[in-house]
């Protein structure tokens, strides 16, 4: 047998490590991970970077992404943004430290929300050559600040090793970052930058982004339209959301003196009343001090609150990208027959965290890819990898697609567009790619697909009908220069004209009734039907 | 147009937050999503330590796990292990403190690997109950500790909120974690603990598992073996697989003085000779300290290593399940008529980290989920969720089954067992679920499947044979009646007896043809086959 080893002897290598040193060794986990993905997923860093900073000033978005090749499978990438520009002693912090930024602790929506996109990026740079990351960067007063950052791993810290200051004859206002990066490849497939952009570009019509691929060519996707989005306001949490431990975390950082006050001035949509009658429910008195709550005095809080009816959560700080402006992305795209949009009313799931779904379904023309295509986004940012993984992809999987008329969905050329906006988006991964399972989520997508659904089997069995009356017409047509000859012999009148004319009374009668159906469809139960195969 | 808000005004919110707050926030990413998931996520951690605890002092695992219902949506959970104890100082950072361990910062097999999950088990509890988790633990000799652990969210540190001494009157080694927990739900399905036990058992058989339910019934996993497996090694880095950013990292924490030492002693396969080669073809001196090495020192010698040749990194350090084990479990859970089992050469991915694979195919019996069912494992660990983004499924997934006789996949009543082992396993997130794409590990899963692809393929084929021949008897035997008739009209002999000739000369002939052909199958390339379908 052999030795059985003391605990002195197996803790002596006990060791702590930092969020960097294990997002390096588990890159994967950020999304590098392949030569393509990496090289996308440093750009993705960038760019929802660059529109979140953007959205929050209030300014429309003016992006630029350059793509230089530097040699085999090494890249220079340099993202460039119009937004308020960082403040020097921010830099390190922006660019170096993981789990720092302005997004995480605020119930705000946005891409970034989690503060380690990209510091990740950095260290990826750095990781595969040795360099740090050039900035430059100006709050539009004062000069442009140039820095060359890199990511401490061990002490999880930004340290700048260079810096300038340059004259700003332009007043020029944003950011840059430019870096380099080994063991990556450029191309234009769906998983690459080319795509990545092209995507973005669709969910935030707002928005100018012009990509410089490594080969010189410059591609821009130009803003449809001029309106700025409002800059997404932090929402305060719902009561019917809160669980004990929120209760208890906010009252350790509350500055209200006693508990109704804490209660209306902390949660939207608690008015006084409403916080005496809680203090009330729960047998708690309205003056006592909130930083003296209990676990039992939160758990007694929460189930009063469940017990007492609220509006509903505000969604003016929510920001869809709004159903006309799918559409057009998708028929602009897709060029379909068929296209049904829709940004449906929010919801809450956990409780209390505010969502709303988007879809659009398009069919025919170039929708699909060999089956059903899905096209996911998360608070208007592509997610185009992980898609396996991801509710979203398992909510579209779970829809009976035969009661919608596709009778073949390995074969329906369809697209699924979804976005799902939030002030939390409960990701699978810090990579950001794939959305966990949340039963009202995943519910609220199957019913926005459902009445997207509805509307396509409608499509659907008109244009089956329409196919039958073509295949009668033609049949009928077939048989005209027979009937023309016996009609002709019978009646010794001319063949042609015979010909001529049964031609156009079949014409004319088909004709007419696919009209009068575009105008008065069959009124019908779709849900019920089965369409023709696509 | 809206007013353009100023930085200083948009970075007044900035902060950083504990890798602690983050996974709380983002609890999904550690497997805090659903109420019977995040149950079986807290015996998952609590288990795979105490595996991995047993495993590294060199003892036999006796693991006790009890879930206790203590109201509605709301459960104990006990596990006990009889490994080496946690020394007093270690419990705040064992339990309490995220990216704390021995495991992560060493080239080890485990199954832990992050240092994360137990303490987001005692995170879990404590914001679901507000309570602190209960630990005994005692290394064998002195007293039993009993320590209450929390955990500081904002600073990710452990406290212990009480501690007390108990005589050891039985020299019990070992640690007990008992924590709370709301908002989760038991119960008996493919999610559960239940069944994530019984997998842990089938992958560990030296491991004897006890599971109480919370209904009270006691489950025994007995092992099936006594062999304590060795513990795993840490196994030195491959020349092969090094990076200039871990050369670097090398050099700052080595205590060699001159590079060809530093390459001998800290990667495994480099003898002084080799280590001298390395040098010279890098263009550097061997008496250079390795702390002065820059990056482009650390690419020519990576460069170098590269292009010379080391023996394969050695194996001794990883610890399979073995094929005869995988048989094992597949057949008495399974009672297929088919399995075949398989435990890999090892490789090596992105240039240098071991691993291995093994494969089960089961058919038959109770093989198969109405179609393919995939059993996923990793370092012995049962991977139950996430299946949809692992890279194992779509490596099943991407494997042409009809070339193996399967023709339709949905059907067939398959299973397909997959355990990696590793030093370190590309998870794709925190959580532990789901490997990453890796091509290299992605190969040997499809390869190691087509191998037993093949099996089954001649399995499948002679079951065809003899399917076909029981057919023709069987036609053969629905004639003889008429064909009894007739002989006998014609001969005059005894009917009866001419029908027992003949049933006996075709059973004789078709009985003997099936026995000739299990002795002597007929040679085929299977890969070109299609069987049956099935």
């Amino acid at each position: 047998m052999q030795e059985v080893k003391h605990a002195d002897e197996l803790f002596k290598d006990f060791k702590a490590q930092s969020i960097s040193e294990f997002f390096k060794k588990n890159a994967a986990m950020l999304g590098y991970t392949g030569k393509i993905r990496s090289l996308t997923t440093i750009v993705h860093e960038g760019v929802t970077n660059a529109l979140d900073a953007c959205e929050e000033a209030g300014i429309l978005p003016d992006i630029h992404v350059r793509i230089e090749e530097q040699g085999n499978e090494h890249y220079r990438v340099s993202m460039e943004d119009n937004a308020s520009g960082i403040p020097l002693r921010f830099i390190p912090q922006v660019f170096g430290r993981m789990l720092a930024g302005s997004k995480a602790h605020r119930n705000i929506q946005s891409r970034g929300q989690q503060g380690i996109g990209v510091s990740g990026a950095v260290m990826f740079s750095q990781v595969t050559t040795g360099k740090p990351t050039t900035i430059y960067t100006s709050t539009g007063k004062g000069p442009i600040i140039k820095a060359l950052v890199q990511l401490d791993v061990k002490k999880n810290l930004g340290e700048i090793l260079e810096k300038e200051k340059i004259a700003n004859k332009w007043d020029w206002r944003g950011t840059i970052i430019s870096l380099e990066c080994k063991n990556v490849i450029y191309n234009k497939s769906r998983y690459s930058p080319y795509n990545y952009l092209r995507m973005t570009s669709i969910s935030n019509p707002h928005s100018r982004i012009t990509f410089i691929e490594p080969d010189g060519t410059r591609i821009l996707y130009e803003r449809s339209t001029n309106l700025v989005p409002e800059p997404p306001k932090p929402i305060k949490p719902h009561p019917h959301g809160a669980t004990p431990d929120d209760l208890i975390t906010m009252a350790s950082n509350t500055a209200k003196k006693n508990l109704s006050q804490f209660l209306s001035h902390e949660f939207v949509r608690v008015s006084s009343p409403k916080a005496l009658e809680v203090c009330k429910s729960a047998g708690l008195s309205d003056k006592m001090n909130p930083k003296r709550m209990t676990w039992e005095d939160a758990e007694s809080i929460v189930k009063a609150l469940s017990s007492i009816k609220f509006f509903a959560p505000p969604t003016e700080g929510l920001r869809p990208i709004g159903d006309e402006e799918i559409r057009k992305g998708l028929e602009s795209t897709l060029s379909p027959e068929f296209t049904y949009t829709i940004t449906r009313a929010p919801q809450t799931y956990r409780g209390g965290i505010l969502f709303v779904i988007e879809i659009g379904l398009a069919f025919g023309g170039k929708a699909g890819r060999g089956g059903v295509e899905l096209i996911r986004y998360a608070n208007r940012a592509p997610l185009i990898f992980d898609q396996g993984g991801c509710a979203m992809t398992d909510a579209v999987k779970s829809i009976d697609w035969k009661r919608y008329g596709i009778r073949d969905i390995e074969k329906a050329p369809l697209t699924v567009f979804i976005n799902l906006v939030s002030t939390h988006v409960p990701y699978t991964s810090a990579g950001k790619q794939a959305v966990a399972y949340e039963e009202e989520i995943f519910n609220e997508i199957r019913n926005a697909i459902m009445d997207a659904g509805r509307a396509l089997s409608k499509f659907l069995s008109g244009k089956r009908r329409l196919y039958e009356k073509k295949s009668k017409m033609n049949t009928l047509l077939r048989y005209v220069p027979e009937t023309a000859q016996s009609i002709s012999l019978l009646t010794t009148a001319e063949k042609d004209g015979i010909s001529e004319a049964l031609e156009r009374i079949i014409n004319e009668k088909y004709n007419m009734i696919v009209e009068d159906e575009e105008e008065e469809p069959e009124p019908q139960e779709s849900e019920e039907t089965e369409g023709e195969e696509y």
